[in-house]
Parts: C-alpha cells; sequence; structure tokens
C-alpha cells in the first residue's frame, strides 16, 4: 500500500441530472476551495426534487462511502424559507451538508445521529451574491469544501437545535399472522418495487426463499416467487428478491413491475404464502 | 489546509452525452498523457450539435473554475474544413482547446480575451492516424492533457490570429420606455427559458420584483411575475427570475414554459410592467 | 512534467447508467479500499444487459487507457450460475475484473491474451454478506481496488483455466467479387449502426473514399456514399465511414440509419460499388 497524506472525500447526490452544467459548476467550485480533496460522486439521477427518493439512496450509500463530508442537494424549495445546514454526525466523524428538508436525515440516524448542527444559509463561506435558485454551487459546494478543508464547522453558522431539523416520516411494514403488509418506498428506472421491509420481516411471516406467494394490492392480486435474483422466475414472471439496498423489492424479469401492476410510492402490498 | 504541488486541472465539457464510451475515452486518453492532472468534468449534455448552447454553458461555468486548462468539444464541423485551436487568455493564465466554431470565444471575451492561438489540428501530441469523426480523443483531449503537463502553446501548431477565429453573434436585448425586448438565448430541458438579459436590464426597464408583468411572445401574451424563485408563484403560473447563470429567465411552476407558450431560441418577447 | 508515486488507475465500464446510484456506491467502495487510486468511468451507459456491446466498447477503450485493472460490469446473470474474474494479461500487466460472460475476452485478446485467471467470487475481498443482485459494489469493486492496491491476483480466489472462460461469437465479414458482406455489430443512440470490418476490407473490396455505394440488405437496397465524416453528404443522404472505434459505419446526416433501414445486431448488409 502507498503512503502519503489523507485525501479528504467529498461524497455528492443531487437530482440535478445528466444534462446540464449544474454537477460541474459544484465540481469547480469544490476544486477552487479544496484543491486536494477527492470527490465522490454517488449519483445525480435522483427525480427532480424528490426529497424522499433522495434521502433512501443516501441511506443506501453512505455506509459504503469513507467518512468525510457528504454533500447532498435535493432542493424543491431553494429560494424559499427552507434552512441550509451541515450536521456533524457521531460515529466516525462524518459531516453531511445540503437542504434541512429531511435529505439527509434517514441518513444521519443510520450513521449514528447528529451530534452539531448549524445554520449556513449565510456562512462566511457562500460566494457572494447567493442566487435564488442554485444553492448548490452558491451555499453548499463551497460549504462541503471548506469543511473538507478543514473548517471547523462552528465557525460555519448559527447553531441548529438536532431536534428542530426537518425529518421525513416513512411508512412502516408490518407482520400479522402469516401476512406481511409492506409499501412502495421507491421505484427505480426499471420498475423494480422497492418496499419499507427487509428479509427479516418476510423471514418473520414465515416466507422462504422458493415460495410462491399470493401478492394483493390496491388493483387486485398477483402471483410471486421469493427468489434471489432475477433469474429464478421465467421472462414474464414476478420475483421478489432482497435488492442491493436490502430491501424487499418486487420485479418483473423482462419488464416493468411498476408498470403491470400500477403500482406508486406509499401504495401498500401484502405478501403472503399460497 | 494541506500542502503539496500544485495539481493542474482540466475542465470538460461536451455534447457527448452519457450513453458512449466517448467521455471515458478522452479521460482515458488524458490520464495517459497527464496523470496528475485533475479532471473536472463541467457537463457532457449538451444537445448534440449545439455550439451556441454549449458556448453558454461554458461562459456560465468557467468563471467557477481554477485556472487551468478548458477543453470544450461540441464539434457538428468534425472531420470538415473547419480549425482545431488552443486559446491563451489574458487575465489568470488560462487555455482554452477546442474546435475554431464559436464554442470557446463567448468564454474567452468574458475571462480576458486572447492573447495567444494556435491550429492544433497537426499538431505533434495529437493522436495518429487522427480518426475523421473523433478529433476529442485523438487531438483535443491529447492536446489539453499536453498543455496540463506543462507544454508550450507555440510548440503545440502554427500561430492564428486571434481577429481570425470564429465568433458567435447573439441577439441583443434593448430597454425602451419601460419594456424589456429581449430573446431566447437557451432553453433547458425542463422548459425554463434563458433570456439575453440580466437582472439590471429589468431594472432598467423599472420592473421590480413582485411585479406582476405582461410577457409578449410571436403566438400573443401572458401574466408572469417578477420573483426571486420558483416558489413565489403558485403551480400552473409563470415566473420571471434571474437564473443559475446571471440571465433573466422564464419558467413555469410545475411545468415547462417553453412548451407551453411555444418558445424556441432567438424568439423575441417583450416584458413590461402591467 | 510533476514527479511523484505512481497513481493506480482503475477504468470503469457498466450498465448501471446514470440514473441510480450504482455507479457511485462502486466508486465509494473503491475509495474506501484504494483511497489513492485514480478511477477513470469509461462509460456507464451501455444498453442494460448488452453483454456484447460492452464488450465492444471496452475493447475499443483500453486501448487508450493506462495501463491498470479495468474493471467492467455488465451481468445479466447476477445472482445465478455465471463465475466472477480476475484476468492477468500478457503484455502490459493489465488486470482485467467483471462476470465470465463474455465482457471481459474482446479486450483481453486485443491487448495481449489471458496469463492468468481466478474466481473472485468467494474472494476474501469481497463485502459481506455479498447481495445476490449487486456484485459490482460487493464483489467486482472491491477486488478491483485490493488488485490497484497491491494485492497479488492469486491471492483472490481458484485459479481457473484460461481455455475454459466464456467467450463471445462474433459474426465475419468477408470479401467476395468486389462486394462487402458485413453485419451489424452494435448501434449507438443516434442510430448509426457499426460494422463487423474496418476500412481495410473495404479497400480489400476495392472500395474507395468518394464511391457510390449500393447497401444491400434484408428490407432492400438503397444508395450510400464511402466517406469520410457526415459532412460528406448531404442532409437525409447515408454515409458508410471509419467510425471511432476503427469500424465501417452506416449513418444518416440528420438522422438514424437504424430506424430508416430497420437494421438490428446481427443484421446482414453487402457493399459494393455502383
Amino acid at each position: 500500500m502507498m503512503e502519503g497524506p489523507t485525501v479528504p472525500v467529498i461524497t455528492f447526490l443531487s437530482d440535478y441530472g445528466p444534462w446540464d452544467e449544474f454537477v460541474g459548476v459544484c465540481h469547480a467550485v469544490i476544486a477552487r476551495r479544496a484543491p486536494r480533496a477527492r470527490i465522490v460522486d454517488l449519483g445525480h439521477g435522483i427525480a427532480r426534487g424528490d426529497v424522499r427518493g433522495g434521502a433512501l439512496a443516501l441511506r443506501a450509500a453512505l455506509p459504503y462511502a469513507p467518512a468525510g463530508v457528504h454533500l447532498a442537494v435535493v432542493d424543491p424549495g431553494v429560494g424559499g424559507e427552507r434552512r441550509a445546514v451541515a450536521l456533524r454526525l457521531a460515529g466516525d466523524g462524518r459531516t453531511l451538508v445540503g437542504p434541512d428538508n429531511g435529505l439527509l436525515t434517514l441518513a444521519a440516524e443510520t450513521l449514528g445521529g447528529v451530534l452539531d448542527a448549524v445554520d449556513i444559509g449565510d456562512s462566511p463561506e457562500c460566494l457572494r451574491p447567493i442566487s435564488a435558485t442554485f444553492h448548490g454551487r452558491d451555499v453548499f459546494a463551497p460549504v462541503a469544501a471548506a469543511l473538507a478543508d478543514g473548517a471547523a464547522i462552528d465557525g460555519l453558522g448559527e447553531p441548529v437545535e438536532a431536534a428542530d431539523l426537518v425529518t421525513l416520516s416513512l411508512p412502516q411494514a408490518d407482520v400479522d399472522d402469516g401476512a406481511l403488509t409492506a409499501h412502495v418506498l421507491s421505484t427505480d428506472v426499471y420498475g423494480n418495487v422497492s418496499l419499507d421491509a427487509g428479509g427479516e420481516l418476510a423471514a418473520a411471516a414465515g416466507l422462504r426463499t422458493g415460495d410462491s406467494l399470493l401478492v394483493e394490492f390496491d388493483g387486485g392480486a398477483t402471483a410471486a416467487r421469493l427468489g434471489r435474483a432475477f433469474s429464478d422466475v421465467a421472462p414474464g414472471e414476478l420475483v421478489v428478491y432482497v435488492d442491493g439496498r436490502g430491501a424487499l423489492a418486487l420485479a418483473l424479469n423482462g419488464g416493468s413491475a411498476a408498470t403491470e401492476l400500477g403500482l406508486e410510492v406509499d401504495d401498500e402490498l401484502v405478501l403472503r404464502a399460497r
């Protein structure tokens, strides 16, 4: 292994998408303020303004990232009243930077909880004038870069009570009498449907790999197999499996489960063995 | 802050898109020729062949980037007669590399103007044989890498008169008698419409934040509000605001202003207070 | 040129696309295990599950990349029986990492052939528990990072006979009596059609730049010109040219040749001078 000074890491997740220069401009801002920081893009394809989708992706990705500064921007309320914050976590010393709209809080809970929070909306690190619509460039990226460069969080803004941060309320899966009642947390571009339950809840409901399942949903009921991967069912058939995020998911081999069943975020499903 | 030798920066903007290996191959070429250079992707989602769109994005992004080598490729004339150039700018010593089709000149003017220009189409740094269709790989990336590695610009090709470089002609906004006549410079993927005027021209026309505006266009006239962000109007309503590039822009909260009003690049709009 | 320790390079190509966090999570895993490695993304826009398309892109891109660790993931059989492998090549010491489904073998042949192969599916470097659907994160990325960090390939898994690796069978172009019979290898997002023949086969068939060609295909026959670039024909006309990969390709200036002629992968074309 090579030796040398530690390279600070800034991870970056957003809904800016692959088409405009927004992601690149934030990279440019960071490269000026923290020329030695390494930026790890966690993805910029969150659906526009989908705070919950961003929060779930961030919670899924961050445990795999080195401890560092974790920048996230899905910010439909930019230019309005919502706060901009930096959060110092317990545990291995990570810092999260982004809007105070719930985007950061699922990851923060998973990674140890919030020790300190500051309002960075008027931080001395901001680029001025601060535009009303591009806080990624003018607020979040420069503050993340300053933190990666060694700036102390308490010099970046006024303290905020952790208990006052905006949180997301997620649906809650439940097991009762051999049936697992779960909800759609998110769907991906292929129409795979991720639920608010992991494999342990399936086990608690007595469902075993290989079982044929009955899946009830608002529009009716259908058969699926509890498998490990798409290849466990024939093309055109439904499989319930544990996806890359560790969540139970419903997929149609060769198609879109979301479209086929007409499923949307928060819809309820009941799974039981047939 | 950490110390160490300065890391040369190459920014990169193109219309290669996220689907093919073109961007990646250019990165690979740079990594071989300039292994220590840091590449900052400013975005590769410019509409294919849209030289003006690329020039506007480059002008918007570069002031936020560290001084370095700035590579840009939107090149519908590749394989034809257009020159390939490297431009050394006045000011903080930036170098621009790309096709001589106007792509580089808006940024060059903003950043200090061109000191020296050379024709790099047959540079000793080119990868040979030079393909007729992929000058990003064979001409522009290797020349940009050589510059980042310390090569002198005048060893890269024959001098070109700065006055002979291809320039873009943009429309010109105008204020007269309380009316702002502006034009569509570009539209983004969300249908937001960016104009050839900044907030100072709106002020010169006597328009103030919060004003209700009449917006006249080729297809008719409509109402809009002069605001700071989307959230200043209700869903379905039009807002005129200063966008992330510093330009007046027209957006439909929750929809596409470009589609709703049938606006295209260069269309004229007249804005006045109602 | 600056001096310093060599930076290990990991190239990365996949079909994960720009929308989900999959690419970013693999970057995160690499950044933890090999913090000093430089990742060069060769592209993540391969059509989902298109192993051959990925293999062709990898073969086209790798010769331009520095020797290093070359990670590639197009893996429709993930979670099934297919092996996961690392391949050490002859030549300049590159290592390829990915699924054993043919994805790596076109590039391996081009770059010198396989010296050693190991099955990495249960490597000590894997992240555990290994998910059934995200081997990019749990198998391929950590093994690639370990190799970039200096791990020896033979400590990563059990040896595999190179002769037992899965290979792809590609169609074979042929010249006979002034006619070039070729096949569609791939099409890009613009509908340009890349063939299994290079410029040397066109020359062997007696076709010269500027020639007017007759192109016969399953649905009929059409005229095209043998040119160097799109600009050699008028809008709406077909050009046959050598594309950035060095392959003969068929394009429609201003349109999609694939759509216009109804061409799909493996379709046969016959080209001759008119």
